[in-house]
């Protein structure tokens, strides 16, 4: 073991090689502050350090587990003390920006955030987004296929991605730094690391595709009596507003009330009373100001006229649509809930309603008071669902360190296994997915057979038994 | 092989195993008229008696070549008389399309037409198109990728498909007929199979996303005097537009002339003077008629005004939007060249002018009176380039039989090998790409270096020996 640190020291110097005190110095994870566990902690400055380090690892036959922004959902950079984190925080590095073919390449460990100032800088604008973005990292976010709050208007992560260089278990280096749209020669290897969540190959730089800027901006609230009126807002919105439509988050009742409670500390003003069935942030962005807010009104109106929306907001400011968004985004007040269950699904639209019925009135056989509190990005068919069994049991701090939230106690865990089961079976009968944008890792292997058939879960261990045979890379993940 | 022949007609029937002279009825190809070649070819009904075939193909060791409308550029449809040709032909349903959720579910024989065609009934709108799209199939499009006029828009097939069902080279059915545009549980399978034309697996089923119809349409032509003016308006009509920009596509003075030479059997009228540096169409289509047309016509004026384009015509009516259109589908009159050499090429937009400088200087030290055809998908990266080295063979004929173009005497298969060279080596150091959209197949098999790595050639190579190591699936073709 100590040949195989001095081997390590060798290639990234001794002070980018942190042993297992220093690594537990650091938070495990975005969301849990206990120290972090590892043989030893690698931190390469660029792709041919990475080769190295996996090279050797690979002759000691060493597991590796590799880390981003440590922001994941799903315990996929979960680590034990027989594993090594390759962490890519030394590799930040904005290396190009292509104006005329709108293409940026970066190193992998580049937070997103600074991704899209250096867009923005280019007049340009990168078309991924979420919460996280003030740390998670573009080799992250191609390693999970990450979502977020534009998938709608430019896609997920995939999508964003021309290009891409990943280093095999073995350290060979695979340099696919394709900068253009269109490229049929041969088959197109990057498609097989985006979202294999490590276990394939780690990603050392993309060629980021960038997009026109959207200077115009117009959003709304709107509430809606029923279901139906949901659908029929979404078909009626995509058909006026069509690829300026931006974002389509929908929000039931339980989260908007709880996000605007005045009750609770930290909640948002509420623009629209907290009574309706649900509600939806609907944004559109474009380029020309007077045509794009006069298109976006007269849709509100219609809507209105026909009946497809209880009452509407828009905001005439952008402290009124940050106002707005925060109602969403303020997801930090669910986590208050002891214990809370977290789930990111998918399924079709047209079924989500009866699905949420579905799973409410099983909770409730064990847990009359159950809340399950539903919101997300209708659009793309996923939906975040936090369930709090007990809801009495609610920490109304803001104070309050953020806990592990998944560390729960032996009845808890009891439960949440329970709570699994009620989540994810009908899911399958429908043809949903246990993911819709936060991946499999840990947390979510065993239940893969709801989405995925054994044919499927099959070709996923040949392809990771054929790229990585001595299973090194990210071990015991996804599948 | 007596017993395999027996084997397959127990499975499809004895009407759907042609023999070698039923074979031999068909036209090898939709531009050669000569016989196609096979040991059989089978026609099955469904996905389960192409699971079936493939099982007893696989027992026998018999290599299968599958088959869609058989109109791809590359010859990664061509078979022998030891191979089977397994036929889709029979397998055209549309089994489902949900509105709600904007999907089509069909199967991999469908033609592209008939898809838009119920996509169209159904008030939506699916966002693959190209010129084949009456022969094309949507298994084909898959295989190969397919790109074509709306990718600036709606990316290739890979973005239009959210769910596909294949089978393995041993009869396993890998079903993985999502519908969802948010999906990580586990690696996303149907990329691998996207684009990997035929050889790791028999795409059966896919599920297609649609799109909200654009009823509005603004079609314009315009000329450039330099290509400097072509990058600025790209970029002025992508930020004016955005995304209701739908295509941009280039036509280089040789290609423009050709077209709308009145001389020429079958050419189109000529809207704007003939004697122009370049010309693009661009066209953008929206869901509102007034503000639509408004902002495409205050965009054209600004590039005028700004001396972006030299000079415009923006059409009236459909049937001027058709005669644009003409100009640029009217590629069969280069066809009539003896010979002729075609490309379908990437690189970085800034570089194409030197790019395509660079190749005609070089071809005229061997052929002075060559011409350089280019036109295309510009904004996509994407030309198409046909070269006629001997300009002075052209039949100006539009009954003459469409003839293989790639069926070359010595001399001229010579000069097609040394023509290779001249386009694809520059594109090696500006970070090409040899294929665009067509594919490798077996035509640029040879020339794959030019755009990949041995490493990422010996990947490709790993995936086809793990997903088919009896090398059944379109043997020979890709890597």
């Amino acid at each position: 073991m100590t040949e195989l640190i001095t081997q390590l020291e060798a290639i990234v110097g001794s002070a980018n090689v942190l042993n297992p005190e220093q690594v537990a110095q650091r938070a495990k994870h975005f969301w849990d502050p206990s120290p972090m566990v590892a043989l030893a902690l690698v931190r390469p400055v660029d792709t041919n350090e990475v080769s190295q380090v996996l090279k050797i690892c690979s002759e000691h036959k060493q597991p590796v587990v590799t880390h981003g922004g440590v922001t994941g959902l799903v315990d996929g950079e979960k680590s034990n003390h027989k594993e090594i984190i390759l962490s890519l925080e030394r590799m930040q590095s904005i290396e190009s920006i292509d104006p005329v073919n709108r293409t940026m390449t970066v190193q992998a460990g580049c937070v997103l955030q600074t991704v899209h100032e250096a867009a923005t800088d280019a007049g340009l604008f990168y078309g991924l987004d979420l919460g996280a973005r003030g740390s998670c990292t573009i080799g992250g976010n191609i390693s999970t296929n990450a979502g977020g709050l534009s998938v709608l208007r430019y896609g997920m992560t995939r999508e964003q991605i021309l290009g891409l260089e990943v280093v095999l278990a073995d350290g060979t280096i695979l340099s696919s730094l394709n900068k253009m749209i269109k490229n049929n020669a041969g088959y197109d290897l990057k498609q097989l690391f985006i979202g294999s969540e490590g276990t394939l190959g780690v990603v050392t730089r993309a060629v980021l595709r960038l997009r026109p800027d959207t200077p115009t901006c117009n959003t709304a609230i709107v509430a809606f009596d029923n279901f139906d009126q949901v659908t029929a807002t979404l078909d009626h919105i995509t058909r006026t507003l069509n690829t300026n439509l931006n974002a389509f988050e929908i929000l039931w009742n339980d989260f908007y009330h709880l996000s605007t409670n005045p009750d609770i500390n930290g909640s948002t003003r509420a623009p629209l009373a907290n009574d309706s069935f649900a509600y939806a942030i609907i944004e559109a962005r474009g380029a020309n100001e007077a045509s794009d807010q006069q298109l976006f009104i007269q849709a509100m109106e219609a809507a209105i006229e026909n009946a497809l929306i209880a009452d509407a907001v828009i905001a005439k400011s952008e402290s009124e649509r940050a106002e707005i968004w925060n109602i969403r985004e303020n997801v930090d007040l669910t986590l208050r809930h002891q214990p809370l269950f977290i789930y990111d699904i998918s399924l079709p639209i047209n079924h989500m309603q009866t699905y949420l019925d579905e799973v409410r009135s099983t909770l409730q056989k064990d847990w009359p008071e159950v809340i399950v509190y539903a919101y997300g990005h209708l659009a793309d068919n996923n939906l975040h669902v936090t369930i709090a069994p007990q809801p009495k049991n609610y920490i109304n701090d803001p104070q309050q360190q953020p806990v592990k939230i998944q560390a729960f106690n032996d009845t808890q865990r009891v439960w949440y296994e329970q709570c699994n089961k009620t989540v994810f079976e009908p899911l399958a009968k429908l043809g949903g997915s246990i993911s819709a944008e936060h991946g499999i890792g840990l947390l979510k292997k065993q239940y893969l057979k709801y989405s995925r058939t054994p044919e499927e879960i099959r070709v996923m261990q040949l392809l990771k038994k054929s790229l990585d045979p001595h299973n090194l890379l990210n071990p015991g993940k996804v599948c």
